[in-house]
């Protein structure tokens, strides 16, 4: 290929393609102020099409099925590289407490039934016998085999090693503006290249015209929590669940942790957790998993997910040189093969 | 006085003595493996001996009444120094949510009167006069002005501050015994000192015959937590609270900072906060300030008190040459300025 590139944005998204784009013989920078602290990091790394799936969305459903379909593959080339990000296929169970959550949970299934994704519903007895963890307050549930997970910081670590491997320069500078065979820093200085990719998550929107009122920051909260020796052990598989009408969800990890997210509302780049949603998260995965009252709480985290007007993410050609690769939503890393695949589609259709 | 003297705990206690000494003429070794991690720093500043009062504990009363005589002076060389630690005289109001915590006020209230401390009690409404951010929940408290609070952190770092520039040497090696004339170090090597002061908090069991059954380690969880620019502000003043049966106290910081803690069990040297203490502090503190929902949650940790069995300091000779000052408990803040004073006067008599 012989050609330059610049990749603003070192979450999962733009290290895999700066990783990709070197890989097919680009000469790549990647500009992000801070690695390892944008949604990528804070993420719970749930691959979750169908117990994400919400009537109206169909296109973001088929669209994440596909790219949970590129998964293991996905999962395993990293692996053999060295970098096992921790893919977990042990699937997701669905959840309800009170009587309204239940009705919430019956429409779910009944949605689900109509696109003919095949679901099992569980009675409280049966869920607690798949995961003995789940306390008397769970009802009723779902059991979605096909929903996996993935450890998103070994991920994230994964992409950044294996870029970085294939002569990716990762540059800590923070881009103010890009434009064909260029990016603009804010320090002034000015990186060139003949193509220029925007992975910058939310913060897209503030660098280019043609993404400014399209990507908007939405916020969420997420906990890290880990059992301690003699705690009840935790989940063996994702559980998500409804607790009077919010939405929980439980990722485990290896290593006795475990992820509990996430609120999501619209506050503009407003950092750090809020205690609000800090204590629903706290109170409602309890509620769901009593054990968890003497769980570490390891860290609680705010981060901004890149939304977009149709919850869709943006890969596309902005003008010549200056591709899109954002607006992923809360399906960032889902979403990531699929994206990568695409994005290595329109940069060698162009080159 | 030209002697030397080995200080174990760079605590507050530790800090302040090894200061003390230093500018007694002393040569002062000040040993710990984690400054800035300990109870001093997790802890709360409440310099509360009144609010903190209880039947049978009249000893521990007059010893942080008497303690509390010496902040003002202790705070204000510190702040002539150049190291203000931030001490707050606004005072302190204690509230109740339901009867029963009501009913455990009026306790408080009756017992202070019989020990001639007068406090003033106050309606709902009034309480809500003085302080805006108190919540409906809230409905009778006692305002006590001279339980004042100190900025436990802004303390440690200059303590620290002074004790270095005193000549004293910080050094990052953990003791694992004291004995006269000496202090051995994990990594085998040893300190020697004319004088050794035990001030390791609850880690000085471990550290001589005398302390092994006398300090046991009492956790507890605090949170810190900070206004954003559109929150309503947190209280003016120290604000302790029943909620339910449980304690929660809210003291304010410089810079829309507030710390709320603590609660308080026995498990050993179980690292890190539980979920369970966690969601207790939240619940318990926005249900005295509602408006706390939308802060920052900016930290959760848990310390460890030195517990002793009467919950008095443990501050005497354990045999020639070797000094402690330890066991104390929730009090180590407020009792501080009058160990100081013990130690020199112990130490002086002696040397």
């Amino acid at each position: 290929m012989g050609t330059t590139a610049a990749v603003v944005g070192a979450g999962v998204v733009g290290a895999a393609i700066a990783g990709r784009l070197a890989e097919d013989g680009a000469t790549v920078t990647l500009l992000d102020p801070h690695p390892r602290a944008g949604a990528s990091w804070v993420a719970g790394g749930m691959l979750a099409p169908v117990t994400e799936a919400w009537p109206g969305e169909e296109a973001l459903l088929a669209l994440g099925t596909s790219s949970l379909r590129r998964w293991p593959a996905f999962a395993a080339a990293l692996a053999d590289a060295g970098h096992d990000p921790g893919l977990r296929t042990d699937g997701t169970l669905v959840v309800a407490v009170d009587s309204a959550d239940r009705a919430e949970l019956a429409n779910l299934a009944d949605y689900l039934a109509t696109l003919d994704r095949k679901v099992e519903w569980l009675t409280g007895r049966e869920l607690r016998l798949r995961e003995p963890s789940l306390g008397a307050a769970v009802r009723a549930g779902l059991s979605v085999p096909g929903d996996l997970a993935v450890d998103n910081r070994r991920l994230l670590d994964a992409l950044l090693a294996v870029a970085v491997a294939r002569g990716v320069e990762l540059v800590a500078d923070r881009a103010v503006a890009v434009r064909p065979g260029l990016v603009e820093l804010a320090d002034g200085d000015q990186v060139r290249a003949d193509v220029v990719v925007v992975a910058a998550g939310a913060w897209s929107g503030a660098l280019h015209p043609l993404l400014r009122d399209v990507i908007r920051p939405v916020k969420g909260e997420i906990l890290r929590l880990r059992a301690r020796a003699g705690s009840l052990p935790p989940p063996g598989r994702t559980v998500r669940g409804l607790v009077e009408g919010r939405h929980v969800y439980l990722v485990p990890r290896d290593g006795d942790g475990l992820v509990v997210g996430a609120t999501q509302y619209e506050a503009g780049f407003e950092p750090g957790p809020r205690v609000g949603g800090v204590r629903d998260l706290l109170a409602d995965a309890e509620r769901l998993v009593p054990g968890l009252a003497d769980y570490v709480l390891v860290e609680a985290a705010a981060g901004f997910r890149p939304g977009s007007p149709d919850n869709l993410p943006v890969v596309r050609w902005l003008e010549p040189g200056v591709l899109a690769a954002t607006g992923h939503g809360r399906n960032g890393i889902l979403l990531l093969p699929g994206t990568v695949a695409e994005v290595a589609e329109l940069i060698g259709a162009c080159l």
